[in-house]
């Protein structure tokens, strides 16, 4: 077997959900919300299902979520975007996210890694052939510093991978930071694949910044957006792939084969989505800031400190002011002991890890953030 | 770019049916059926996207569409798999072989392809880091030659590629032939990826033999089924894959990072249609059995050479007698002069290629397939 994959653990979100269904903890590990989704939506969907076309859609995805997708990045981020030449539709965002290593990264190459980083970023360019060059982001703000950035970029680079909205740290990176980017990689070839799948959970009124948007990174960046988060459906697996023509060649030989197409039912619903009006995703902002606070409100009556956070679905605690070392242990132990899944953050660290936090998901039903704060509360 | 993926063409089935859309020719080239798919198994999915769960499904898939996968094997293919260790879904029978190539395959390694190939197979391997080493298969009965693929396995040979029944042949390859292949791979380490989505789709009461019910292959053979082959609905992309657990450990970490998962709403539908009682896939064969005697009968009263087809959803036809020695050209003007899509059958080859056979897909409506004739005939 291939090391690369077959060394590999189970991602740590499918442990630790495993975990939750065998103790019976409250999960608030792996990232998806407990709410069904837009009803219109589903509607849609089922009505595709039913009395729309089942067989396979364009190989690049259907016509009318390109436009949608086109458009909605128009209205919300400012793109300018030609629908069929810059918009894919593929299998989720991880199937983006592989298919533009697959399809960027020769052997030799070096990609350059922020940490703490999504579990599969390493593994995929690791298979993809690639050299990881690590740049580290730390709490409390995880601000990226353009000198390190710099530094990682040699001769043999051949992307940056970023994510913004980071999970799990829930930063937001605004303008700024992204022209620290490009400064970066000014007068390379360097590629940027901006993992943007957090676009839309962005709170207190900041807005989303998409890498493809900035002067600088507009011709290099390959931005992946989900409608399973823009919509919080995250089995839904519809990602969108934004590109420019000459990058968007590639990535669509590796999708060709890497999966091919996206069900036309669920691309037919999401086309629908993307068109709603603005009302809908403030209020689904509004929504989650309010769970937001009420999470981060209990965990400080309860005697944690919890860190901020802009964007995402994730909220951290800082473990360090109560003696811990080993968030791993720690995790652990709240599952077994505590009756509470969380995420370790070390797990989003190839090395150099930082080991005194734990990432918590408060995507849930108030009863259940309610729940899960009055047992966090008697574990401590 | 990586020049496996960056210098492909577009695949020869997008292109085609491009071709259709943009000239009027009726489609027959892409594989896919015109129906809408059952109706019942359709409703079950709008109920699950409506009422169901729509977050992320287990990684491996839904612990009901595993069960019902292996009762449905056990049923229908004598297989005896363990639902929990031994079956994976994912996102399309594409995703399947991209997984095993990747999860397989070191630099170096040898992958064995039997000539005429599927159009994935060559790029993903090469992608994977193989060496592609060919055996040929020729018209008219794609007799596989067991020393010709013995000769081709060597001590750096990783995996040998089938696909039964035989994706553009129309050939079915019984118990003898598999355990002429297992002959050839005894004594070694190599792994069978075995491409069995037609495995329905078989007519004159001939019954699949899958490679994982055959002794000397159960221990080292991928399996890979399409449900969206299954029930005749090719944009479902939900794919089967069963392995003993040594293999699977591999091919589910190679999963969990190319799509991760599958949409659950489609999942549950499919193990719903798994379990329908066994006449309708009889009558399911029946039907396509029925428009390939039309339609081989068609083109024989319009004067063409039909060979012959015992499964899948293609004929192909002999253009030797025709004078024609360039089938992409005759392709090609079929197109755009008879106002008939095919695919020319050397798209499937690498090197030494047959160039006089085109293939039609006959899982039309048969007024399609009728005036399809027609035209063939005033083309003649
Ligand atoms: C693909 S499972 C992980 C989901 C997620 O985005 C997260 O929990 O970080
Ligand atoms: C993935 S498009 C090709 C469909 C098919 O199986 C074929 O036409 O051979």
């Amino acid at each position: 077997f291939n090391p690369v994959f077959a060394d590999l653990p189970v991602t740590v979100f499918e442990t630790m959900s495993r975990l939750a269904r065998e103790t019976g903890a409250i999960n608030l590990g792996q990232g998806f919300p407990d709410g069904p989704g837009p009803a219109d939506v589903r509607a849609k969907a089922a009505e595709a299902v039913v009395d729309g076309w089942n067989q396979y859609p364009p190989m690049m995805g259907l016509t009318e979520l390109r436009a949608a997708a086109a458009a909605h990045y128009a209205r919300w981020q400012g793109l300018d975007l030609d629908p069929d030449a810059e918009v894919m539709v593929t299998s989720g965002a991880t199937e983006a996210l592989a298919g533009a290593l697959f399809a960027l990264v020769e052997p030799g190459d070096e990609v350059v890694l922020l940490q703490p980083m999504y579990d599969a970023y390493l593994p995929l360019a690791l298979r993809a052939g690639a050299t990881p060059r690590f740049v580290k982001l730390s709490p409390p703000d995880w601000r990226l510093d353009e000198a390190a950035l710099k530094a990682a970029i040699g001769p043999r680079t051949k992307a940056v991978l970023l994510n913004n909205p980071l999970n799990p740290a829930g930063a937001v990176y605004g303008r700024e930071t992204l022209e620290a980017v490009a400064r970066a990689v000014e007068g390379t070839d360097v590629v940027v694949i901006s993992d943007e799948v957090w676009e839309h959970v962005t709170f207190d009124g900041a807005a989303h910044v998409s890498a493809l948007g900035v002067e600088g990174l507009k011709d290099r960046t390959v931005k992946i957006g989900s409608a399973g988060k823009i919509f919080a459906m995250t089995g839904w697996k519809v990602g969108l792939v934004c590109a420019p023509p000459p990058l968007m060649g590639a990535l669509s030989k590796a999708h060709q084969y890497l999966t091919f197409t996206t069900p036309p039912n669920l691309q037919a619903a999401v086309a629908y989505g993307l068109g709603k009006e603005d009302a809908w995703f403030h209020a689904m902002r509004a929504g989650l800031q309010a769970k937001r606070d009420r999470f981060a409100e209990g965990l400080a009556s309860a005697g944690f400190k919890a860190l901020p956070t802009q964007g995402t679905y994730f909220l951290n605690i800082d473990l360090a002011p109560l003696g811990v070392t080993d968030d791993v242990a720690f995790c652990a132990r709240l599952a077994r002991e505590g009756g509470v899944v969380a995420i370790p953050l070390s797990a989003f660290y190839a090395e150099d890890k930082v080991t005194t936090v734990a990432r918590f998901c408060f995507a849930k039903d108030d009863a259940v953030l309610d729940a899960a704060l009055e047992r966090l509360g008697r574990f401590l």
